[in-house]
């Protein structure tokens, strides 16, 4: 059974866990608090980047030799495999870590079986505590593994009253030049770019991610993906150039829904089986409709301008709602100011 | 000249004034610091509601001797006439304050004049001093002396996706009972509800204002305004009962527009010359397109519940944007959540 001071730490490790949102991919997100043998806190991390040190690692170093015979609280099972830095089972004990408490288990079948490892060295291990809170911070790697298919970011930029372009058609700029920015980061951060052929045919978008305004090299570029029935993407959009992947993903080659459009289930399987695990789509709003209609959105990051239009094309279509009661509910998880826009994340309600 | 201890008592003033939002109507909204002799602050205070202590009384009550010889920073000019409370310049002059700094001359016939009275008492007096400011602040109780009609604030409530009602047109409850009371608080600090002839025929609201469920006797209520140009408001409708004062504003008695609508100008202005200074613009979206059309909008205070539509009515109707440049901008002043939902509050951004 978990202390009470366990609790609070591993509290604090699900907040930690949080502080490096999109720059983990495609890696977890995971937080780590020491608490060393009197049980107060001796040292806290969290799994920065791809490359860096693990959550466990960070925490050990800060702890020092006050780890030996400590506690450690991890939100995600310590993983066993020696990756690009050594397992994590191996550094806690060696550091003479004399117990464990994680709150999820690890799904990854290269990476599992860490808290047989910690036992076999002799270390206490306990799985489950906050395991809801640091499951739902981790969405974002965890949804892949227990869904068999990419988690799916739905982005939007609108005006407050949830038109993305003006009546004419003008769109260029809604929003102010820091969510852009901001955009260009989170595409850089995911594997996969998703549109709809209408989004292509009406304004040719390029779709390669930036960072720092330079265009990513072809490796890291994320695929480009235009969900496109009859493939009516032009043969010259910009969409098909050299500088990243691009797949026009057809009905015939995906699958068909009972409107002969692409199967989106069927769509996304498939990405997962090409190793896809992170999709931003990026509309239009037909397409985005139909996501949400098939219930294949994670997770919607909206970009709001202070602004108005009172006409135009919306930033979402038809959804299959028709009355209130049946109403898409989400639970908003973060509310920020970026430049003058607002960008409000929020994730599907679950049904209780 | 101010000096820098005054000028930042005087933006501590200025956030003090804001402190009170929507209790203080049909007052105005202020904020005053004392200094003591050494320049160090003794005392603050600000304008809680009508029948209340002014700013300067609360300020000099907590200040106590140490206003003797003191300054006062006050956002608004100190009035010298006896209201419900005795005159600000008797009480500041009373109380030994050396010098007072203000920001904002008061623009009230009956108030004004209060930096005469305090020379007359040979206090020091500058005016001017983060007028803009204060200005901003107290805008509510400042409009309607500067343009010669209500001031007017917009209130929608809609989903992330700017839908105010479902495909078939239900719309109870898009937000969430904690935004619904709001809402109700702002109707009880206004002197003047209005709504389109289009709303009341579509959903028959009542319109009246309530205090913890309770409705306000008639005396207290707002006037409910029907903005309907050939008085299509059936004979039935709940509006018309006697719960609180009605007008059906028709073109005839107000006055038409080229279209043959209400002239929305002359409606506020009608509405002034009847006393009338503060309105909660309740919609629906035609109406308050035509509103922001004719520029006639100074604030907008938006209940935007965390979910997805993808069909149904705007909560903004055609607003006469034809194109992204001529988008009506907005600067945002306060983003906080209530209950559920977002409230996002928003001026109109200065052409500069
Ligand atoms: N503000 C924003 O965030 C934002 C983002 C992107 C786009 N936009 C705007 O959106 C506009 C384009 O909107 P749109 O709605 O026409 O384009 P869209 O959503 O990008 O594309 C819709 C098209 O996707 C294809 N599709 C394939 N499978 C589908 C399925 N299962 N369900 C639904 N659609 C499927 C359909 O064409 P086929 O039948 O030919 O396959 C459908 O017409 C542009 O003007 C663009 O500016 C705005
Ligand atoms: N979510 C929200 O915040 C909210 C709030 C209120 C209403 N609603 C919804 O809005 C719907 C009604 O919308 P609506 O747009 O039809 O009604 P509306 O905006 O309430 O009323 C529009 C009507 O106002 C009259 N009007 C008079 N002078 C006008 C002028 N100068 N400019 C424009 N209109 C003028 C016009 O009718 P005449 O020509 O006959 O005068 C016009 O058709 C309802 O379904 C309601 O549920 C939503």
């Amino acid at each position: 059974m978990a202390s009470q001071a366990e609790h609070v730490a591993m509290r604090r490790a699900v907040e930690l866990s949080a502080r490096a949102l999109d720059t983990t991919p495609p890696n977890p997100d995971v937080g780590c608090v020491i608490l060393g043998p009197d049980g107060t806190v001796a040292g806290e991390g969290w799994h920065e980047r791809p490359g860096g040190p693990h959550a466990e690692v960070v925490a050990l170093r800060a702890a020092g030799s006050r780890a030996r015979g400590g506690t450690a609280l991890v939100t995600l099972e310590p993983c066993s495999h020696a990756g690009r830095t050594g397992p994590c089972t191996s550094a806690l004990a060696d550091a003479g870590i004399a117990r464990v408490v994680y709150a999820v288990a690890d799904p990854n079948p290269v990476a599992a079986g860490g808290a047989g490892v910690l036992r076999a060295h002799g270390v206490d291990v306990e799985a489950g505590l906050l395991a809801d809170d640091a499951a739902a911070v981790n969405a974002r790697w965890l949804t892949p593994f227990r869904t068999g298919r990419p988690f799916v970011t739905w982005k939007y930029a609108a005006t407050l009253d949830g038109r993305s372009a003006a009546r004419d058609g003008s769109s260029r700029w809604i929003t102010g030049p820091e969510s852009r920015a901001e955009v260009h980061r989170l595409r850089a951060a995911v594997d996969t770019v998703v549109v709809g052929a209408g989004t292509v045919v009406a304004d040719d978008p390029h779709l390669a991610a930036r960072s720092d305004g330079e265009t990513l090299p072809y490796q890291t570029q994320p695929l480009r993906v235009v969900v496109d029935s009859t493939e009516r993407t032009p043969a010259g959009a910009r969409v098909r150039d050299a500088s990243a992947p691009t797949w026009i993903a057809t009905a015939d080659e995906v699958g068909a829904d009972p409107d002969g459009k692409v199967d989106l289930a069927k769509l996304l399987t498939a990405l997962y089986e090409q190793g896809r695990r992170y999709v931003l789509l990026e509309g239009g709003p037909v397409l985005a409709g139909a996501f949400w209609q098939a219930g294949l959105v994670d997770r919607v990051v909206g970009y709001v301008a202070p602004a108005l239009l009172g006409a135009g094309p919306h930033a979402l279509g038809e959804a299959g709602v028709g009355a209130i009661a049946a109403a898409i509910r989400l639970d908003v998880t973060d509310v920020a100011t970026v430049g003058d826009d607002i960008r409000i994340t929020a994730v599907p309600r679950k049904k209780v």
